[in-house]
């Protein structure tokens, strides 16, 4: 049995950047399939009990823990192989501020945008949906600024909160109706250099439930 | 000069959580008034430049260092003062892993609901509002239950992931529309619990700017 096991399917930009994290590092890891979409899989009451409370992938199981939160997995998996791991307290602080944003702002905006664009039937209001684009297109403008400075989020080397931030822009633009990496051109920049990086692959390659059908 | 000080206002939960922290700690600490409303502060270059280029309060000041994200800044003076801080890798991981959920899934949907309902003319968009309270109701079911099985986030004491869930907690039901204590009950008797440790006070106690009229 591979030593890493992580709960995700290929639509959620959330569990991507545990994946990605696991690939990168050359963890010896395997998904394992949570069927979010047909079968509700994240609300059933075993999925609460035995998986995780909060009703979300990504979960990492690895020697009896159970960890969800991907900001959580990355700090575990930097820490247990060294690899993408601020170092000293300034830099993770530093690192943390900006996953915590990430997760907040970021791709806590576009992950339901996505969702409600494109898997709900009828589509997501178009009232809801420009008031997530608007947080979105100011967020987004945040971190293209601070990747105009320097090649990574914290500078010169890539960290969890580069692989943080990969979250839902590698997905494509046509599921958003925008195109993220044309539009804000430091960081398609960037999503290049990550994507240069040994181990990296697109979400639908490296997790399971790609293509969905509604 | 006093040891810490917070960029804050008191309309802002996220800086409420930076600000209950160091009252509890007993930090010898003063606010500086960050003018979000009138004068769009955070959004000024100066503000973008010099104090956070998020433009985001809290930001705290302190030894030369400028943290923001609360979940940063409670990280940094749990470590500092030894008080509600984790125990230990698991400890820390699972704190983590409620901070970020807080952040991003219960206050950080409390915190666009409460403004676009009191601090924006015409008010929200009732669609937009309806989107937002569903999240948040879906997601405050999950700590509701979460506290029915101990009086704190992580079990028999209180650490940084209850005082990151203070956020937006104690400010009126009026400025919502709706009791969170009375309609979570576990959720009322821990923002009771919480009440109770010395050096608890209300955000419009703690922080300057209110009353505010728009």
């Amino acid at each position: 049995m591979p030593e890493y096991q992580l709960y995700c399917f290929a639509q959620s930009g959330n569990a991507y950047r545990a994946a990605l994290m696991l690939n990168l590092i050359g963890a010896d890891w395997k998904p394992i399939f949570v069927d979010f979409f047909k079968g509700g899989e994240t609300r059933t009451p075993h999925y609460r009990a035995e998986i995780n409370e909060m009703g979300e992938v990504p979960v990492l199981a690895h020697g009896g823990r159970m960890l969800s939160q991907s900001g959580v997995i990355l700090t575990y998996l930097a820490k247990r192989s060294g690899k993408f791991k601020p170092q000293g307290e300034d830099e993770e602080l530093e690192a943390l501020r900006w996953i915590i944003f990430d997760n907040q702002k970021v791709n806590g905006f576009l992950g339901p945008f996505r969702f409600l664009k494109n898997f709900v039937r009828p589509a997501g209001d178009p009232t809801v949906l420009a008031f997530l684009k608007g947080r979105i297109d100011g967020n987004l403008a945040i971190l293209d600024k601070r990747l105009g400075k320097a090649p990574f989020v914290l500078g010169d080397r890539p960290t969890i909160a580069d692989i943080s931030f990969c979250g839902y822009l590698y997905y494509p633009a046509e599921e958003f109706g925008f195109d993220i990496a044309a539009e804000h051109k430091n960081i398609g920049s960037w999503l290049n250099r990550m994507k240069a990086l040994p181990g990296w692959a697109h979400p639908y390659d490296l997790m399971p439930g790609h293509p969905l059908k509604l």
